[in-house]
């Protein structure tokens, strides 16, 4: 997504020029290119990838929405497993329209997550929570901590159910260190994604990931405590921007890795 | 704040046709108008100050930048005692310019509090630190949940330093009812604040705190908390709504008070 301007093909060429051996895919422009196709593409040119966005959205009260996210949920754990990778990160869903229930929203996703969990076990597939900023509350993540993602997805196995680390989302609250630790701990780190937080964010809130060191975190910090915590596994930079997706592509995608190299350990 | 678009004499007008007995002032306003000349207008129209808005900006770095905040948090407190109100709410800074350092200015507003709550306490002013929403840490508030600020507050004796809470704020965190208790147990609870999150957020996220009812927020939730905890004082609602601002004032405080009494308990 932080170059979603490029089309599959055209990043695969532009990873190979770069030295770029892993990549995180999101479902939309893989099912347009065909998950089969995507697989193939990806396999023939050598790169492995890393994750698969998103599941999620679990939050529904009503049966037949309910039913149908289930079952997309089923879906994005097959072309996971289509793709290639263990990791299908999860956006867990904003409050219903007019609820106000924050704890019941919650509740919802564990429901879902005990019929999921086993499904993506079948599948060789991990599901990664992942608490989104609590800017988002309301209107896509109810999910808002790690503390809170670890007490979800704690009622599962480790293998079923873990979280996505994220620095954008996180990076504000001193009790994140310590979740680190006990998510490493329990082998719940499925992935560590990097964005950088810079304001003023935009209308929306949604596209104003920025790019590694044009802001205020501080990346090798939240490196060394996710390693610390015994997370071995890729490190992904993932910007929603307007203004890095107005650019030439390959320039964006070879400016991410220069600044992945300069601003991590 | 929320008609900021009323003088202050059209709004002690306004107050009075109202019956709104009690009102929270913001200091540039109140600057604006004299202070002397405020607390006189107030006082004869039998209007009590709840708080004034606000003191704070305390984590810079460069020691005249520093100096020049203290100084001017002391002449704050002067004016919260002209004006006849004992709480001085406190939005504490957001990160020095190219700082990651979140923890380090956490500190820094200690060392403040431990030179202005004595000054503050000879006043008969406490003060009441106001963590904002995680999305303004970097570039207003480097305060962002009750437990945080709570842990500042408890350095100091309650009577100097206490917490606002602010339903805006603290709605999505599911910490907040314990941290809230915690509050209320040593009493530093000094003021409750209340405005419903409305989405999308609006540029700069600063004007986007939505009309009581309109949002995700439970007001009634949140206040049964606060007074669970002992808090008997005033409940204010404060709005920083562009679109509130572009409508008639009398006409908008009339609908919060209406919306106030049909939200709350």
């Amino acid at each position: 997504m932080t170059v979603r301007q490029l089309t599959l093909p055209e990043l695969v060429g532009v990873c190979g020029q770069l030295d770029v051996g892993l990549v995180g895919l999101w479902r939309e422009p893989v099912q347009e290119y065909g998950v089969e196709a995507t697989a193939k593409l990806v396999r023939d040119a050598g790169l492995t990838v890393t994750t698969l966005c998103r599941g999620g959205f679990l939050t529904a009260t009503d049966p037949a929405e309910r039913a149908r996210a289930l079952a997309d949920n089923r879906r994005a754990v097959d072309e996971a497993a289509t793709l290639g990778t263990d990791v299908l990160v999860l956006v867990s869903g904003g409050l219903p329209a007019g609820s106000k229930d924050l704890h019941g929203a919650r509740e919802r996703i564990a429901d879902a997550l005990a019929e999921l969990g086993p499904y993506a076990e079948r599948h060789g597939v991990k599901l990664a929570i992942e608490p989104l900023h609590p800017m988002y509350a309301a209107d896509r993540c109810v999910v808002s901590t790690l503390t809170q993602a670890l007490d979800l997805a704690e009622r599962f196995p480790a293998h079923q159910v873990g979280v996505t680390v994220d620095t954008y989302h996180i990076w504000w609250d001193d009790r994140a260190p310590e979740q680190i630790a006990r998510a490493g701990a329990q082998g719940r780190i499925h992935t560590f994604q990097l964005a950088d937080w810079t304001t003023p964010l935009p209308e929306g809130v949604l596209n104003g990931r920025g790019q590694i060191g044009d802001g205020s975190i501080d990346m090798r910090a939240w490196q060394s405590c996710v390693e610390a915590a015994g997370y071995t596994g890729p490190i992904e930079v993932e910007l929603f921007n307007d203004g890095l997706w107005a650019r030439d592509g390959r320039e964006v995608l070879a400016e991410t890795a220069e600044r992945f190299v300069r601003h991590t350990l």
